[in-house]
């Protein structure tokens, strides 16, 4: 590494990111070069991490540096710049492969041991370990989110606008919540004065007291507990099947059983059960004894009821079929496959499923594949009353317009894995009735209690006090920067929210808010503001909580763009640094296999562009450097042309491919910053390549396209000859010698 | 009358109430006078008015003051005081009938001059010209509006609730109105720096000017043009038809032509002919010969066709039904008796009918006489936003609930004519395309001009500056006196509410606001505001312009109580004194036949209770007198008890009448008083009648009884004898003689 500051730190992760990037960084390199910075690359490839947790069975110049933890580091450093690719999540069939490839291409890595036995094999099995699943996640999210629409993504959904259904004012869908019993209503919340141990206990009717957690608290931190009573969760879901059979609306659930991890998959169950209740009340003993979890769905009694007799599998397909007589109609996830609502609990997810029905006319797909308005029932209310807003507001004033909204950016709180709601370690299923009461462990206080049931689900959730400091800063930095209002979302309503409030209060006061319009405002009044501003073309920064962070970078995007995917994904490190992450679409091997057999890519860059576009203004306001911030403009306003010129990859060989949309991207890139009249020196600097691209332009393009039709080799999947791959990614002559011209 | 100030002016008026008075009347004076307050009284009745009208023609002893006019002349007094009971709008039949009266006791007062000729008779006819119609308010009112639901009645509707439709989640009701087109889009408005006088012109396509109306504007009036156009207004009507034939809902339309008395009517007209096109296209010709008039409903057709031949009748019968059938189903104001919603103008009050309709669970009656969802179809955006609103948030929430729901009272700017929309002399239908301008005579000066077509409404609005200041003061002060929000509904988005705004900021400065909250928010930020503290049981003043005056004081009163007529309804006059108006109901011809009929007087008094506390209350803050404010407060107290213990008038002869009523009012009312430990002084005065009076309630209520079910003589309808009349109406001796010795 160099002694510079002005450094973009670019990820060499997996797949066809990883190809794509032979042909894109050579072109970022020349460019970036113009404004001083540097285009230093980090290998976070499965094969470099391999590599790198064995250096001493690898020759001196097999060796690699440990790139992930240099990057950690790195988090922790206010110079921090980091354009992160997607990567593997690597499963053991891909690490072995993996290990395999190396080991073909000479690498003495040890086997992967599926069962380790001596304390060598435990010692591999443990380094092989830290490499496998989500690995990379955890060591660079050290900040929180701010996710945006980028400029030219945005101008192009307003030129090119995706379809939304027409709202009918006479629609009948509407969203449908808990009025008490639920964790909205029993939420209660402290600030912890000094850092310490708590205690989260269960107090029996017995007296007993059972342990279920101790957990370390920081000074500052905010700690909430709640529940929601199972009894009460069911007579909702009884009373909204009732309305929907009186009101013929079609009934539908919407939970969050991916991310709620351990509460959703029980308030799932819950419905499966009190939907199919005549089906659970008559077979509720032979269910348990086969092994049926409700919690997973209907699916499951599909699955262990293969295990009986034929005759009573055909019964209970029968009584399954009754239910449905019963019962009001439900929403179908795949109508054609038969796969309803409650199938399988990650089929509707929350997040995703109400912006597609609210774009979709507020309508979703019935048992005959027909569009029907919906009651979309989502227990617990504290964020259900969001979608009932947008809902009312679509049927007053219609579909949202892609062609004229303003754009709803997020600034969200999750550094330190803050607000994790309903996952993981703090989620509880009450075995019998008593109290469950968090202990200060040092002095006894009960900090908080709650009369419980057996049944109910109780949970605690965390959020530490730099997080909501850091949250702070970046939602003033974001409206300073983008001149845009920001709404803080906090519910006086809320315990926990009240606690943040008081917070925000505070930090607000360490930034100068002179000209800034930051507000506070509770859920309903936040989303009203900002969608009021959205039909008249404002945008509105939305700073939230974790789940509304998650929720809310699905809704306006899927509104605005079509698409969360096109979204930019920018993680402000909390040191000061930044890591932009690029695109959410996996790496893609299905893409690499292509490049292999047709010598075509199809990888979009997008996400790079856009991450990088980002990544250079910041840069440029950082260190006072014009230069990059007019580069990072430009390259915006080239990945706006890419759109509108339709110059992505295609996905047919002998088309555009990624190659030739970076082509576009210089070309562009290079026009923008010669016509621009900012910064003359720039524009005198890239003139000379602007002319030369547009003078070459069929010629590069032609030559892109003479090599795609025939297979090439690029010395591996995982670990791939960096030279061939270059290669192969580079086979303009034109475009190279252009490039090369630039960095003398 | 005598100087002191601390002294209510009792308006004694026609016919029911002014009957009441004589038995109301000396409880009252009795108890005020504890708290050394006179009352006394101004015949302010026709007769009266008569009398004052020809002094020459009486005796000396005949002859009785203007008290109109003094009344008049008190409202400039910051001591005035006013009890304003309800008084007959005389019609000419009416004041015939007076005049014949008095003549026959004796007074010399000229017979009403049909048709004038001599000067003499001209003369006559002048002066009983004064006296015809509402000739009283217009002297009275020089104040802003201050409405309310007194404690008592309120806490009477939360202990015996009124009927609520139950709202369903997946009700199809809602509000149309028109996205452009209308007022609200079109609106301006300009404040006169100075005073001055502007001409309303309209200029041709050929450029010839022709002056509409000339105006004379004080210094910092505001003043507001604005049109509808006809064009938009009838696609808007066609597309609302098409949506409900599309959707199955019902449609409705809702204006106010009784107050819009100008605009409403044409826009009425274009739902007709519109709703009833190939009707209108077929029989136009005809229809303009026999002179059917749209604007006055489908009413117009049936009359005016009868002098057609019979088969015509028929065929235009026959074509009527027709458009049922193509049409989609319509709102019925009876359909019992086949009465559509566009049979006459006045049947369906905008500020009436969609309050019943949200009470109705947002349902309107079909043809088939069923509850159905409505979209209740009001052009004008400007208010009709509200109730869409108001329908999405009672399908989000509910119904609201009146045994819990806070109270919305009103602080409505109308004095001097404020925000007279829509009538009388400043709207116009355009009868040819072109310009309408608002010039300043002055300078010639163009203040605003519309590019206007045929058949478009423009209209003019002013508001006076002293009014606006006025009302600032009087939300302020209700803020003060009731310890509860306050918010001017304004909206960013209208002209004249943003010239409101600046004053409104200005005026505000020149009132001590410590510990206040008062806000400024647009109408639907406004409405959810209020609507979302009702629910959870909180106050909030509404603090609007003239036309949500009117809409607000029937909504949530409707919402609250169940009626409006309930409501306590001040005029605080600029001027500083205050008119207390009591009551809605006209002033009952039945009641007085009844009574001389049967001696049972139906007369409902709450009205007069509900205004005589409020006026006590206020005279005791005014002049320090704390034995006012509690003498009121034992009132409202007193009549909570009459509405709780059912001590309200009954409608049939020989159970508790009028007089009854005020004997449980006199009862609870010293019996408050003795209770109260506030002052002991007065404790002390009332405990002897409210002990003798409770010990007398059976021997004072069978007294009152035993004088039922004979005829009586009171010698006289518009002029009855004093005292005939009060022996009538106080025909318990124990009582008189128990409210006498309170007096000694």
């Amino acid at each position: 590494m160099t002694t510079s500051n002005q450094k973009i730190i670019y990820t060499i992760t997996d797949e066809a990111p990883a190809l794509a990037t032979h042909s894109l960084l050579p072109i970022v390199r020349s460019f970036a070069a113009a404004a001083g910075i540097e285009v230093e690359t980090s290998d976070i490839s499965v094969a470099a991490r391999v590599l790198a947790s064995f250096p001493e069975r690898l020759s001196e110049d097999q060796r690699v540096p440990d790139s992930l933890a240099e990057l950690g580091a790195l988090t922790q450093s206010p110079d921090a710049n980091i354009i992160k690719l997607p990567n593997i999540s690597a499963s053991v069939p891909q690490l072995r492969a993996a290990i395999a490839e190396l080991q073909s291409q000479g690498y003495n890595v040890p086997d992967f041991p599926e069962e380790p036995k001596t304390d060598e094999e435990k010692d591999i099995r443990a380094r092989y370990g830290k490499i496998l699943g989500s690995a990379v996640n955890p060591v660079l999210r050290e900040g929180n989110s701010d996710r945006r629409a980028p400029a030219a993504v945005k101008a192009f959904a307003r030129k090119f606008p995706h379809s939304m259904g027409k709202w009918s004012k006479a629609s009948q869908s509407h969203a449908d919540y808990m009025r008490g019993g639920d964790f909205f209503s029993s939420e209660q919340s402290v600030t912890m004065a000094d850092a310490g141990d708590v205690r989260i206990e269960f107090v029996g009717k017995d007296g007993n007291v059972e342990v279920k957690k101790e957990l370390s608290l920081q000074a500052g931190e905010v700690f909430d507990g709640m529940f929601m009573s199972a009894k009460k969760l069911r007579e909702f879901f009884e009373g909204t099947l009732n309305d929907c059979k009186e009101t013929g609306v079609m009934w539908s659930l919407h939970v969050k059983a991916t991310m709620m991890k351990v509460s959703h998959p029980i308030v799932f169950g819950h419905a499966v059960t009190v939907y199919y209740k005549d089906l659970f009340d008559k077979w509720g003993a032979t269910f348990e004894e086969i092994g049926v979890n409700p919690n997973n769905g209907l699916s499951s009694v599909y699955d262990k009821i293969k295990q009986l007799p034929e005759s009573q599998q055909e019964e209970i397909l029968q009584d399954i079929h009754d239910c449905y007589a019963e019962r009001p109609e439900m929403a179908m996830v795949d109508s054609v496959k038969g796969i309803t609502n409650l199938h399988i609990p990650s089929d509707v997810i929350v997040d995703a499923s109400m912006p597609a029905m609210i774009r979709n006319s507020g309508q979703m797909w019935g048992r005959d594949g027909k569009q029907k308005d919906t009651k979309a029932v989502m227990p617990e209310s504290t964020y259900a009353r969001i979608y009932q807003e947008v809902i009312n507001f679509c049927k007053t004033n219609g579909a949202f317009d892609p062609t004229t909204m303003g754009t709803v950016p997020n600034v969200g709180l999750m550094a330190q894995k803050a607000e994790e709601y309903g996952s993981h370690d703090k989620t509880f299923e009450m075995k019998a009735d008593g109290t469950m009461r968090v202990v200060n462990a040092a002095t006894g206080e009960v900090l908080m209690q709650h009369e419980v049931e057996k049944g109910d689900i109780w949970r605690a959730c965390q959020t530490k006090d730099a997080p909501i400091r850091d949250w702070v800063k970046l939602a003033v930095n974001r409206a300073r920067n983008s001149d845009t209002p920001a709404i803080f979302w906090l519910d006086p309503e809320r315990a926990h929210d009240m606690q943040l409030k008081a917070k925000v209060e505070e930090y607000l006061k360490e930034h100068d808010l002179s000209g800034l319009d930051i507000r506070i405002q509770d859920y309903n009044g936040a989303i009203r503001e900002s969608m009021e501003r959205a039909i008249r073309g404002q945008d509105t920064i939305s700073v939230t909580g974790n789940v509304l962070r998650d929720y809310l970078t699905d809704l306006f995007p899927i509104m605005e763009l079509g698409t969360s995917a096109k979204m930019l994904s920018i993680v402000p490190l909390m040191a000061g640094g930044g890591m932009y992450e690029t695109g959410a679409g996996g790496s893609a091997p299905k893409h690499v296999q292509q490049l292999v057999e047709e010598n075509h890519l199809r990888w979009d860059s997008l996400g790079e562009f856009l991450a990088l576009a980002a990544s250079l203004d910041e840069m440029g306001m950082k260190y006072d450097n014009p230069s990059a911030r007019i580069l990072g403009q430009a390259l915006d306003k080239a990945t706006g042309h890419i759109l509108e010129n339709n110059k992505s990859p295609s996905r047919k060989v002998g088309e555009l491919d990624n190659r030739g949309s970076h082509f576009y991207l210089a070309l562009y890139w290079a026009q923008e910053l010669a016509n621009q009249t900012d910064n003359t020196e720039l524009a005198k600097v890239f003139k000379p390549l602007a002319d030369q691209m547009t003078a070459n332009e069929a010629k590069i393009v032609a030559e892109l396209a003479s090599v795609q039709g025939k297979p090439v080799e690029i010395g591996g999947y995982y670990h791939a000859d960096p030279a061939k791959a270059s290669e192969v990614m580079r086979p303009s002559a034109t475009l190279n010698n252009l490039l090369d011209s630039l960095s003398v």
